[in-house]
């Protein structure tokens, strides 16, 4: 089962300040083009999905300075915020991770994508994002 | 020039406390394939490349308490340390990157594998290593 759990990864999330400056540092200097931008209210940030070559990178900035993503570049500084592993299917993974003592957190659908997250970070320090797209 | 300089991420690199229960941990829980394993005393860490699906995670654990993962865990914990760019031609890569304020360091050749890796990291808070497969 484990073998082939995850297809690959979806995306690389990073925590920024300030979002228009980092989408240009990106642009310019590794010729990233802007996916898709949005705000989510709910989790006081706004992010864009940017494409690199073949690869995507997911930027966040915090709308609000109690945030999530203000708590994290608070406590550690801008940088990378998690990494998103594709997997085919969601139910069968989820199982597999419970199985394997992870706990599960903040599922959410958006549109047809469901996305989930691992806990617990400790042992490599490291989110992951669970998505099947 | 800067639309086309990064082909893809080629790997992400993470600062690992130990590297065999951090391997266990990714072989049971995303079924992550060791593709190589080895040390690297210049740079006092040991180090092993996984495949995860298709994509592809370096882990890195220091071998000395002066080493650069080291001090990297000392300073922010284990976890994300860097992501790997895959580039089709390191010469005009890195003179774009230079033309855009950026400074080269780190160059070396391992095997016929060209890596370098981009300053200043202060902007988005990521170490950047570039690869010429």
């Amino acid at each position: 089962m484990a073998a082939n759990v995850v297809n690959q990864i979806h995306h690389v999330g990073m925590a920024v300040r300030d979002l228009d400056e980092a989408l240009d540092f990106l642009k310019r200097v590794f010729g990233a083009e802007v996916i898709e931008r949005q705000e989510f209210p709910d989790q006081k940030l706004e992010s864009a999905m940017v494409s690199v070559g073949k690869s995507t990178f997911e930027l966040s900035q915090s709308t609000d300075p109690q945030g999530l993503i203000a708590k994290f570049i608070e406590s550690r500084g801008p940088g990378l915020h998690h990494i998103s592993l594709e997997v085919e299917d969601m139910d069968t993974a989820l199982k597999h991770f419970k199985e394997n003592g992870l706990m599960v957190v903040g599922e959410m659908k958006i549109e047809k994508t469901r996305v989930a997250f691992l806990r617990p970070e400790s042992l490599l320090g490291i989110l992951f994002e669970i998505i099947q797209p």
